[in-house]
């Protein structure tokens, strides 16, 4: 039986100011720190370690990380930073404010746009200065890879090459490893994993800065996945993040 | 021409307590974050870019490297974590009092241990805590790579293959490295860089948390070399470093 810890970046500047941010790279807001900090913490108290640690090129997920590691005092362990593991792009919403493009669009729309399997929002033009192929991190990647938009489906299209390509490979060395990413690019994951269908995803919120445990068999499939933490906390956590995206 | 930045970590607990360290974990004092934030902040200033980071597997490095890097807004380059970038093993010293040692052994030998570049300090016994075959990040080790001690002239035996053998081809590939590590890794470097003879290399003192540039030419020799900053500080705190381990 193998552990694994999936953790998503605590609170960022723009979750607490609700704008989409997607590939936007905007940082923990002082909440989030103090929840890196406790999952750090938690992870700490159960008696976790790690050999080896992903997490995505944006630094809401990489500070995540640095203060859990901070914490569990493994500063030391190899760090992969993996553009894969990125958030969903958020296409032409990145920077709108979700509850403005909800009172404008409707509920419903944004719903789609938030949480449909494969309805991107509206794309980026390559022209837009959000545009990723003018940002030196993603200068190693094709044209065809550099996202205009994303729905939930593209993100799962270079999430699941990703585990399988690299993580499930350092899984197999016998390394314990941890994921610090983002709520779209952890729910591709999850989706994989539980094998859960298209029109079920919609409704799975993974709650921001708690570690969420998967106990793998020796084919990596899971016996059981749970959330580290206060179960009555994590269920207000999650709920929030459901909540998010309603015109009020 | 390529420029590469050698940064010594801030001051540690420990520098500031005048204990003997090594490969003692020790983290950033206060006086280290501050001076971490400002090399950052002097590397921003004065337009540099990084594509690769290599450090220890020591908090104070990584921590110092962590805090430039965030001050760059480049968190999400590799970085890299090589046991052999670490402080030189400090042997049976490491933990003790560097003026108590003077006051015990006398300035001179002190001086010796510290400066001399093939004398070791005293061994540590493998049964001692404080041998490194019994941490985690050391699990990769043979038993000849695990120092018991070490002088100047063993640090340089680690760190020079590790130059040519890792951080070279990153350099030759065209990447813009930094290297953030240790009073006496950098001082291995800067020896075999600037070809110091071995009596020589006992008056360089590298000061914490300024970076410290190196011009190379297209063979890697170097051109020129300059600290960043107000020169009269760096000269202070070069001036402080070598007065450590005086018995007053």
């Amino acid at each position: 039986m193998t552990k694994i810890v999936l953790l998503r970046h605590g609170e960022s500047v723009w979750n607490k100011e609700n704008l989409f941010t997607g590939w936007t790279d905007v940082d923990l807001s002082d909440q989030g720190r103090i929840e890196a900090k406790k999952a750090g913490e938690l992870l700490k108290a159960d008696g976790y370690t790690f050999d080896v640690a992903f997490t995505s090129v944006l630094k809401r997920a990489i500070r995540t990380l640095w203060m859990a590691l901070d914490e569990l005092d493994l500063m030391w362990i190899p760090v992969v930073h993996a553009w894969q593991l990125n958030e969903r792009h958020y296409g032409a919403l990145q920077g709108l404010n979700k509850a403005q493009t909800a009172a404008k669009y409707g509920d419903e729309q944004v719903l789609v746009w938030r949480r449909s399997y494969d309805t991107p929002p509206p794309p980026l033009e390559e022209s837009d200065p959000r545009y990723p192929g003018s940002d030196p991190r993603y200068k190693g990647l094709s044209k065809s890879e550099l996202p205009l938009t994303e729905c939930l489906k593209d993100t799962v299209a270079r999430v699941v090459p990703y585990w399988e390509g690299t993580i499930v490979p350092a899984i197999k060395e016998g390394k314990k490893v941890i994921i610090a990413a983002h709520g779209n690019s952890l729910r591709a994951l999850v989706k994989y994993l539980d094998d859960i269908p298209d029109d079920k995803i919609v409704g799975l919120n993974i709650p921001t800065g708690v570690p969420l445990v998967y106990e793998l068999d020796d084919r990596l499939k899971p016996i059981k996945s749970y959330y580290l933490g206060d179960p009555e906390e994590v269920a207000k956590a999650a709920a929030a993040v459901a909540a998010q995206g309603k015109a009020k």
